[in-house]
């Protein structure tokens, strides 16, 4: 077994002005990495936060592996700051790119792992010239901008295709993903689980990261 | 004497994982309001934060005064949810809005005050037309984008044309601004100042703040 069930809380949903308070609690839950959703108001209709931010983060929170999930419309533009504010791996989305290619030699010299994101709209064909580029493939189970969306099932089709075409790659959903949900998307074959408000908003976090990564566990060959 | 002199510490060069916490201790030192740097990475290259942590801000601070600075290519986009989130003066730059007369009107019809604010490359004469719709004007003392930049002298025959012909209007400025700087911004007639990292890296902030509004107050008629 290669792969791993990891489980990655979104903080979208949680208090921002206490950012850094609200990341460690995750972490000391059992949380396998953070999440980081930046949006630019131009490639999603919402504007959340941007690389001072992680910056101010990374100085508190010296260990953690950093996912920034970059839904803007240049990605291009914030690999060199990303990758000063010490972020891990660097996921973003191909529909607003035009030389995926040359992003990801970008975010590879700049010392990040490369994500490459599909939002529902986007055939997972579209995606498949350049998933051997990849560290990571973030299928969207809902459509990106806000937190609290319901999960959409019908995305587990591209899951299916991925993994029985790269057993070995590290698949992520995100989207309506928690403990009524998680179910069909280990089945169909993530591994990496975002979880926003399902993880934040619970009365035991632990309980809820743990029961999730078990599920995905489950399925794992 | 109907206009007062205003201290607004900016908090983009303090720890933004721990807003809520810096913000308030801004306010204990006798910050008059909080100034908020809101970028997209279109109008200005850097991405900062948006309405989602400003609302988490308003949870935590329920009484400050809230100014949003806007240095996003389409602020109608954002009136809305910045309403939401408890802004009280919502300022703007006059340089990407096509129609600043109902972008103005939005902003007051969701309840909030309104400001201009223009770049240093813009002419004061630019804003004329649009100063009377207006309860405050932002003259830029640097390139919006980053804190810490040096302070532009140049720019305060916009202040003091601005004061000469409008004896009654609050007139800010914003970058660069401290201790060193403030005096002549004063004396030109600015009497609302942004100060980001004089007075957030200051060792004793009360009197950062104190003395700087000090020197405000001296040249008020």
């Amino acid at each position: 077994m290669s792969i791993q069930a990891k489980i990655g809380p979104s903080i979208l949903n949680a208090d921002l002005a206490n950012l850094a308070e609200e990341s460690q609690k995750l972490l000391d839950n059992g949380a396998d990495y953070l999440h980081l959703d930046v949006m630019d108001g131009t490639f999603v209709p919402n504007l959340t936060f941007g690389h001072p931010m992680v910056k101010c983060l990374r100085n508190k929170i010296k260990e953690a592996f950093f996912e920034t999930h970059m839904m803007v419309q240049n990605p291009e533009q914030w690999i060199a700051p990303m990758s000063d504010a010490g972020v891990n791996l660097y996921t973003f989305h191909i529909e607003p790119v035009e030389d995926v290619c040359k992003v990801t030699r970008l975010i590879q010299e700049a010392g990040m792992k490369v994500g490459l994101a599909i939002k529902p709209g986007t055939s997972v064909k579209d995606i498949e010239k350049y998933v051997e580029l990849a560290d990571l493939v973030l299928v969207m189970t809902v459509e990106p901008g806000f937190g609290g969306q319901s999960f959409m099932a019908d995305m587990m089709p591209k899951v299916e295709w991925l993994r029985n075409n790269y057993p070995n790659l590290d698949i992520e959903v995100d989207g309506g993903v928690g403990p009524k949900t998680i179910d069909c998307c280990a089945k169909a074959g993530a591994n990496w689980i975002v979880s926003g408000t399902a993880v934040v908003g619970a009365a035991d976090q632990r309980q809820v990261i743990g029961d999730m990564r078990n599920v995905v566990k489950s399925y794992l060959k």
